[in-house]
């Protein structure tokens, strides 16, 4: 079972390293980890996507609880909330193949950011399964690079 | 001056606590870290935005390559490249502020992802610059809550 752990820290030298540490230490490989500025310039939101085993992750969450770094923690299993992924991807394409690339960016609202010779880049944002529907569609060209940020997740409602 | 550092590591566990154990070693803080697979299963791509002196980032540089998990190590200081950042914001909005938010969201080219009674959450892809143009427009009307993924960069030409 894939958990999004969404986690306020302050924003200080070491936290990363910190938290990181944590899971490693349990053996813990992170499928995803975005970390980035919040709209307070002393605290970041860390956002960790983590498949495993239920009781040994409540172990970890409680453990994120008690670091003095910690502001808050929010696992989103339970709760409804909207995830996004962006990805850069660059696929092979001949000339001739380039608008078949193009039509299916279309279809995904994925922008074509980067035209070669002989590749293009794309920007793709979305949930994970589209994100991964669309990298699917991509192999039969040929994938040359890519970078994908890993999830960032608010949750619904605003509460 | 900040730098955008674009490193491919193998996939598996303590690669992330040991790498930015490497720039909290030496009091950098990281301003922004995004780590996500990429087309090989067996590698990840973690991008990380730091500032700070030039001297001592190339030592870091040189360290991250001498990482076994490290696969290699790119700093987009110098070369031309496309960067993306991706944000999940909700700003307080009143029935009446809501279109006005809405106008400012079209041209940003940002979605509007959900509507709560008295906030709009949006989700904005772009440069940081435009990253941050959007959020201080949206600071009148009082951001409440807000994830960033930080960047993710991929070189343009695909040399």
């Amino acid at each position: 079972m894939k958990h999004t752990i969404s986690v306020l820290v302050e924003n200080k030298s070491g936290v990363l390293a910190r938290i990181s540490g944590l899971f490693s230490a349990r053996g813990y490989n992170i499928d995803s980890l975005a970390v980035g500025p919040t709209e307070d310039p002393d605290t970041s939101r860390m956002t960790i996507v983590v498949g495993g085993d239920e009781d040994v992750l409540e172990q970890v969450t409680k453990q994120l609880n008690k670091l003095p770094d910690t502001i808050s923690v929010k696992d989103f299993l339970s709760a409804e909330f909207v995830e996004r992924d962006l990805m850069l991807i660059r696929a092979k394409a001949s000339k001739k193949e380039r608008p078949e690339i193009m039509e299916i960016a279309g279809i995904f609202r994925a922008k074509v950011v980067d035209v070669a010779q002989d590749s293009v880049m794309i920007e793709v944002t979305g949930s994970e399964s589209k994100i991964e529907a669309f990298i699917e569609l991509m192999m039969p060209y040929g994938i040359k690079e890519m970078a994908r940020t890993g999830i960032i997740a608010l949750e619904r409602g605003g509460k």
